[in-house]
């Protein structure tokens, strides 16, 4: 049976919808009084496990997961070894430099080398002032990454924008876009090769439900 | 003024209990409407930061906070350069490894070399594994480490045990303790040594607190 890898959080509800467009009913996960964290389609076409979004790229690397639905800001991050097949055209954000409003500089350029960068995305802020040239110190971070230059520790922040509504909160201002991410259908490469449980066939159906 | 970063999460009620008892109270982070990260105590004696256990060490060792309170666990995983001083007596729960009940292997020592086991600790899981000279594959996963061994991802996992609610709703064992973790009272070891705003006495009250 096929096995769909299902983000938790901000896309899940999306992700739900999509697959229902293609007879796949797994809102089960939408009843916050559900705790199964597996679950099959009531047709028995196919089964789905709700992740982390950071572990959906993990279950379809190891093929546990013939397919997954996850933000593109994972996958740059973490550049797992699957198959991404369809930009879903949901999820929509940005992944952005951000610096205090009321602060000296006003884009990545006016920063001062040896500066600090606090990010919950190491890879993506180090690759990104690689090509700029300029050697900063990036600090990882779990959650809450504009609390970071409040308090002085850092110059500068590399996360992700979707309103921008906690940037301006924290008196924080988007200053450079280093891309911009949706959600993606990402594909175990061997069985969408094999076609294992006719995965070529569901991929077909969701670009054409996206298209 | 002193400032001391406070972990969100499972600990947060006993460290502002305990932080209560030598007179510096930040209960507004028990406020759920509260959406303040930083505070000041209301009499002004000093400042909290409200962030992610893991982020508690980052705070600490870059100095912007001079004390922090975090579980054993995360120090243990991250191994920060912070001053670790005090065990607070408090978030009583084990770094463990457990299995599939009805699976072949009853303990570490079962299971077959090169085999898979997820966790959210991987320093931790790899020590362990080293130590007993057995090569595993760890499988670094960022939530719900339980399924990894529902979906036959992983024949293990190394992670955090409080209750064992969770492993026995899996039909997981805990089969080997790998060490028990308390919160810990850590320090920043420059402002600790220069005694930079009282931080020795801060330290030696919560000592007689806990004792």
């Amino acid at each position: 049976m096929l096995t769909v890898a299902i983000p938790k959080g901000s896309l899940l509800a999306d992700t739900i919808a999509l697959l229902q467009k293609i007879g796949l009913d797994f809102r089960m996960f939408l009843d916050s009084s559900n705790r199964l964290l597996q679950i099959e389609d009531p047709t028995g076409q196919a089964r789905a496990l709700l992740v982390r979004a950071q572990d959906v790229p993990v279950y379809v690397e190891y093929g546990q997961a013939q397919m997954g639905i996850v933000g593109e800001d994972v996958l740059r991050e973490k550049q797992p070894d699957v198959a991404c097949l369809v930009d879903l055209k949901f999820g929509f954000c940005r992944m952005s430099i951000a610096m205090a409003k009321d602060g000296p500089f006003r884009s990545a350029l006016d920063l001062p080398p040896h500066c600090r960068v606090a990010s919950k995305y190491v890879h993506c802020a180090r690759e990104y002032f690689q090509g700029l040239d300029l050697p900063v110190e990036v600090i990882p971070l779990y959650g809450s990454v504009e609390l970071a230059p409040l308090v002085g520790m850092a110059e500068a922040i590399v996360d992700l924008v979707s309103t921008g509504r906690t940037l301006r909160e924290n008196g924080l201002v988007e200053t450079d876009v280093l891309y911009e991410s949706t959600a993606r259908l990402i594909v175990h490469p061997l069985s969408y090769r094999l076609n294992r449980d006719n995965v070529q066939g569901l991929v077909a159906q969701l670009r054409d439900v996206v298209a």
